[in-house]
């Protein structure tokens, strides 16, 4: 524990697995690219589903469990779908002893089996939209895994609607990308870039897909969260008609849209630090440590029943508590212990405190004697805590959008954007290219285009590539 | 819809699969054996989820989530287990396109995979007691299923504990028993008994099972949750050793206990009448529904605001409630299907009340005139709903007690025991048979020994099928 970390300046994917496991967000399970979650882990994964399911239902939706095991043969029936999909499955051949006739897919993903179940509910006007989200556990089967960012089995939410015209099932699409953004930005402080996919980087048997772009510490994208208008593709794979109001059949339109434990992964790389993790106050596990500090029993005696007392009173007040009062390990090692951890905040309160009725406070987002606050009195140290807790929030949002900002930079060229992403930064020009062109460029560079951003300077360009005119910019990177 | 249910007292199987079909609590999955939890079926669920995860973290549990898939050979390093398990299970032979080297399992219960785990992270008794809980899905390849009460996949949580003792492992599973037994009463209104399971029907690789048995409407118990004292098996089978405070090496005592999708059935069987289902109200997805009536156009202007600003006020209260404000269906129509949907409370209000300012209250579990109260004033409506709604609770569990208690039969031989079960209703006699003598009952009438329950008679007996002294009683049924 005591060991330092690898700096991220010096390999940041070592630094990230290194908080990963220190931290006991997770561990590695004993098949090949699967993961254990951790309390801890698990414990921040379950406050992000309560900030995005209490989004989700007051926007109507209500949740709801379909089958791990899909017939083989559905995921056949939309053809870019099990293009998409097929090289990555893992596969049930035997049911209680038995061969079985048909192989039965672990779900990758659920538009098939959802499509084939609301083909059966959906009969008329009557019965739309239908407004279902799924919280569950789904398996690709990925060469290269990396702990919360690709794993063979990751948890995600999925929504999956119907609708009775394309306008409607567009407008679901964009409102869901932006409960996604107000989650990332105003819960995870994680400031994402809204956008449109390429045809070449869109879902698999999506009309069009839309994105959540964030950059990490060492400025590659990871993508955050993804909502599909998936327009009648699905409906007309699997029969999703109702009769409209003059009693005529019509194909339904159908969207999906995901947020998995990647973005814990999101979290751990847009706010660590060498020290380890750093948990934006919101969504922290543990909101505030408090670790008394005595030598002698006596000491002891007379720190502790302060810290649970004001544990006591802040846990009233809703926060989320911890006293450190272990025995065996110095304050020293419980510091670094708990900014490993990524808590917010820290209280610390030694026998001088307690004397003159006062606290420590210290801000895990700013190192050393910096971030720390001295002879705050026990009266106003809940207060204080809570008002520090929201200026953490903030500082770490504004902090991340300011590094992002500084690393997207206007290229006019191609040889400016290999320039750009060479140093590592992100590149936004003006872009009118094809998919071909668009692979090329991947080939070449290793970049990708992130997404096609809603917010888009005025006028229009010369594409960066092929000197075409072009209406409208693209961002560049390399992601996760 | 308005098609009557097969009665209760004609066909309770045909009863049941109805209710779960046309109460859209559940539905067939394409997948022989699976099934979809639809919304309304699942927001019960998650309701349940929510009155035991709380009971849960109270007695210091955190959630955690463990790998779907399970090497194989895992499941053989303990003996009872894997011959326990190893008829049901599904095999996961092809991933990425590729046969797999060794087959993975998809997880049947987590007991191998968690002690593979454990025995990585304990190394201390410092690190003891661990108390994880993880909510998920497990797939068991049955042959006879039902909705919820046994599909291939279903949901459920498993808890699974290690402690550096004996006593605190049994502690454990006894407290955990009692959560479940708190849960089921005070929640559920399903007045279950607590007791011990026999060495016969004991989980595959437990010392001891402890269990919560429910009798459903037509007398058949169903077994509601288990609790296993997994004694050092699982320690020894995966190595899940400590240094104790003298520096000794020890296998650790573990214990596991879960609670599934199948108390969903528990709950419809033990509450439901011929008319649909009937919800305790502290589960209940809608606690509350109001169906404004009206006939004419200036009478619905009259009466739908009212609905809402009734519906308001309680939903203020922290009630769930809904307002049916569909005009396509007559007030008999929508009655009969919040019936069958089984909301605890129903309030009407058409043009009459809204002149008198008041409302009628229609308590589900009171059939007709009887069960309704007309003529509640407005004002008074919250108060008289939330006083009403705990009455409901009370009068479910109450009727359920009743019902129980008049069908379990204690009998001091075989023919006895023989004529009890074969008029349907549950045995209690004295017992000191055999785990053969218990196969052979089973055999002869069907029926198995639910558990021993914790309440004893005093004194002792002489065993009904052998004659021979006995210390205990012993409760057989038929059992879903």
């Amino acid at each position: 524990m005591n060991q330092k970390l690898t700096p991220r300046s010096e390999n940041y994917s070592e630094w990230y697995t290194q908080v990963v496991l220190r931290a006991e967000m997770a561990d590695y399970a004993p098949v090949r690219g699967c993961m254990v979650v951790r309390p801890y882990g698990w414990t921040l994964w379950e406050n992000i589903q309560q900030a995005l399911d209490k989004r989700f239902k007051a926007t109507g939706h209500q949740n709801a469990a379909f089958p791990l095991l899909i017939p083989m043969s559905f995921l056949e029936k939309e053809k870019q779908h099990v293009e998409g999909f097929s090289p990555e499955l893992a596969v049930v051949t035997v049911g209680g002893g038995q061969t079985l006739e048909e192989p039965l897919v672990v779900r990758p993903t659920s538009e098939t089996i959802i499509g084939y179940m609301y083909s059966k509910w959906i009969k008329s006007y009557r019965d739309l939209p239908v407004l279902i989200n799924q919280w569950g556990n789904v398996v690709r089967w990925e060469m290269r895994t990396k702990l919360f960012l690709r794993t063979l089995e990751f948890y995600w939410q999925e929504g999956h609607t119907a609708h009775a015209t394309a306008e409607e099932a567009e407008a679901e699409t964009r409102q869901m990308l932006d409960v996604y953004y107000d989650f990332a930005v105003n819960e995870a402080a994680v400031p994402v870039i809204r956008g449109v996919k390429t045809e070449r980087e869109k879902f698999a048997g999506a009309e069009r897909s839309y994105t959540i772009e964030a950059m990490m510490g060492d400025k590659k994208a990871l993508q955050s969260g993804t909502s599909h208008n998936l327009g009648q593709n699905f409906a007309k794979a699997f029969d999703i008609q109702y009769l409209d109001e003059n009693n005529e059949l019509q194909y339904a339109w159908t969207t999906s849209w995901g947020l998995s434990t990647r973005f814990v992964g999101a979290i751990i790389m847009t706010h660590g630090d060498d020290q380890g993790l750093i948990l934006p106050p919101r969504l922290a596990p543990i909101q505030v440590v408090l670790v008394p500090i005595w030598k002698k029993a006596a000491e002891k005696e007379a720190v502790l029943p302060v810290a649970r007392e004001l544990a006591a009173r802040l846990k009233e007040t809703g926060l989320r508590v911890e006293v450190d009062d272990t025995d065996n390990r110095t304050p020293g090692w419980k510091f670094n212990y708990w900014e490993m951890k990524g808590v917010p905040l820290r209280v610390e309160i030694g026998p001088r405190d307690v004397a003159k009725k006062a606290v420590v406070l210290a801000r895990r987002d700013v190192p050393g004697r910096e971030g720390k606050i001295f002879g705050v009195p026990m009266e106003e140290a809940p207060a204080r805590i809570t008002q520090m807790l929201d200026e953490i929030q903030a500082a770490l949002l504004q902090r991340a959008t300011e590094f992002r900002d500084a690393n997207i930079h206007d290229v006019a060229s191609y040889e400016e954007l290999k320039e750009v992403v060479g140093a590592g930064g992100w590149a936004r020009g003006w872009w009118a290219g094809t998919s071909e062109e668009e692979a090329r460029i991947k080939e070449e560079t290793g970049v990708t285009i992130r997404c096609i951003p809603f917010e888009q300077p005025e006028g229009s360009g010369r594409c960066l590539y092929t000197g075409r005119p072009a209406e409208k910019v693209a961002l560049f990177a390399k992601a996760y």
